[in-house]
């Protein structure tokens, strides 16, 4: 139909496999920009990789495949990101090729053939290879714990600042907090070996789902390598990069008090499912935050409570284990609750407090690298 | 903590049971109305059954269980149902407790309690039992077929009688039909035993999904009854009737072609495969329709395109089994078509067409009793 020179070509041997290696790449294509080609996806291939880039000028996923397919000569296009991977993600298996000429590129696959306009290749933002003054090898576990931590980061407009998720480090431990001024979670992992100590790496916490993502299906140790401006995570096939945001983190390790006057162990599950019944009747009413009372008498306990004046009450009793200290009533924002006892993954989790005014600090039974920590809300009756 | 007549108590064997027969009603209740009582769940319990309605007025699906739980006295109440209905979904396995005062109910599972403001029971719009004109006993799998039909109603507000499935029966065939006057579907089922011959019953096209779900769970026989007004479905557990659409459905029969010039038989899966990819690039453009091309030399095949003129070109070719007829080219809305044949569940589906500007017609091979029309957009070039 068209003729195109032999040389321009790559020859895919598995549609679903590129596909998988495109979707890697999505998330960091831009989908509502006014500079057209971010919504492009830039594909090179040569005698031995395809390589797959995304990104939308702040973030950007590179994805090198060995074995998947290749071009006699070396190659690369950009197309409409979107577009290519509904495509792709749609062939039979097996086999496909693409033709490149000027201003297009031919896919043919079995019956199907799709000619595509593509854009300027050299306009696509490759990020080149920036000098980097850390590097670290970390396993991919421990990684994406510290990264869980940006659930807590700020989602506002008021503090630019407290939309990362803050890495610092000293020895061998890497540090990762977030907070958005009522609540706060903190990570500390240890490396094997001691590093120059850093800190004010501000990671976009908007990424850490991203990165979260890319390291569940690692195995093996992944490096992280930052400067000034920019964060990277290598892996085997995918290195994802962004820009880091730019300010001074505030210094949160005095908000974090040191001793408590009551302490108690809660089961996760236990409360997280009273939580979630409370908080049914809680919204019906607008309300944000359930109340408690700790028991002391009989079985240690903790009573959770809304009353919602429309529609009625809510009561749930959840029995502590290991109770130290006095018993009193607290208010907190059940959203908050939620969100820390769903992101600690462990059996049971260890609750300090106060008094009804100041912060109340959780942490992962046997775990003490976790930490966080929830303002409550000040009670008024 | 409150004192209840004992006389007053629902108990309930299984939390678990009850919310899955309480989101078997949640369908009916009304979301967003004027009326707050169409907002609750009724709930009814004696020695032997639990039963669970659930109204917008215009639906009504009716739950009765045995052995659930019961009540020493009859007793019934009403409480805003999307709150009941999570809370329990959310209740610990086993047992709890319902009781009941002038107005509120208290809920008692274990360590949770919830007391919840009721709703005045005797303004509840409970159906009463409407005589039936026809009463049929069908299969779930035939009636579920004959309601799948509803996907080709009509979802604008220009003719109210398109929104329906239309149910009409003769000898011993029961025929749905729905059209948007676009595009019409059509299920003849047949039945063991002769019936008086009737027409114009109007079911409204957006039940039909929440019966067929109704359907998928039941294995013997159900009973459908109408008459000028209201149309019911009994299964074994559930009631599940509506109002009918007022108004005279439009003779269809004289818009299906009778004779063809041209038939075809294509892979259905085959042909989604090549529609949908095919798709990606016309709704890069928003172009509704592909272009087809009959082509009979050689191995006969259907190529169907798209020209997106900013993004550029799909072609695909589709083989076909058993054609006769002539080549000619046409173009038909995309969407009519992936959802004729996504609605047929067949391998191959006959099609069968005249020219460009005439209805062409679907049918699953070797089923008779299934049709499908589509109208060809003009084409202009």
């Amino acid at each position: 139909m068209t003729t195109t020179m032999v040389k321009k070509e790559i020859s895919i041997k598995d549609a679903l496999g590129f596909a998988n290696a495109l979707s890697k790449a999505m998330p960091a294509v831009a989908k509502n920009t006014t500079v057209p080609i971010l919504t492009g996806i830039h594909v090179e291939a040569d005698a031995e990789c395809i390589t797959i880039t995304g990104s939308d000028d702040k973030t950007l996923i590179r994805v090198v495949e060995k074995g998947l397919g290749m071009a006699i000569e070396p190659v690369a296009f950009v197309v409409p990101g979107r577009m290519f991977s509904d495509i792709v993600k749609r062939l039979p298996k097996g086999e496909f090729t693409i033709h490149l000429s000027d201003t297009d590129i031919i896919l043919k696959a079995n019956k199907s053939s799709f000619e595509l306009k593509t854009m300027p290749v050299e306009d696509y933002p490759l990020r080149g290879s920036t000098p980097f003054d850390i590097s670290l090898e970390i396993e991919p576990m421990k990684l994406a714990k510290g990264f869980g931590t940006g659930f807590a980061a700020s989602t506002d407009n008021l503090r630019p600042t407290l939309h990362a998720v803050h890495l610092s480090g000293e020895g061998n431990t890497l540090s990762f907090v977030a907070t958005d001024a009522h609540r706060l979670s903190k990570v500390d992992v240890t490396l094997e070996e001691e590093f120059d100590p850093f800190k004010n790496i501000l990671v976009p916490a908007q990424s850490t789902k991203e990165i979260i993502s890319l390291l569940k299906e690692e195995k093996e140790k992944v490096t992280i390598q930052f400067n000034e401006r920019e964060f990277r995570l290598i892996t085997e096939k995918v290195t994802f990069s962004t820009r880091l945001i730019e300010g001074t983190y505030p210094d949160l390790n005095r908000i974090i008090p040191q001793d408590f006057k009551t302490t108690f162990d809660v089961n996760r599950e236990e409360i997280v499912g009273a939580l979630e019944r409370v908080n049914i009747v809680a919204q019906e009413s607008n309300m944000k935050c359930c109340r408690f009372q700790l028991a002391i008498e009989g079985i240690p306990s903790l009573l959770i409570s809304a009353t919602g004046t429309e529609v009625g009450k809510a009561k749930e009793q959840v029995f502590l284990g290991d109770m130290q200290g006095e018993s009193f009533k607290f208010a907190i924002s059940t959203k908050y609750l939620l969100d820390c006892f769903k992101q600690l993954s462990c059996k049971d989790v260890v609750v300090y407090g106060n008094s009804s005014v100041t912060p109340f600090v959780f942490r992962p039974k046997g775990d003490e690298c976790v930490l966080d920590l929830i303002l409550p809300v000040r009670l008024i009756d």
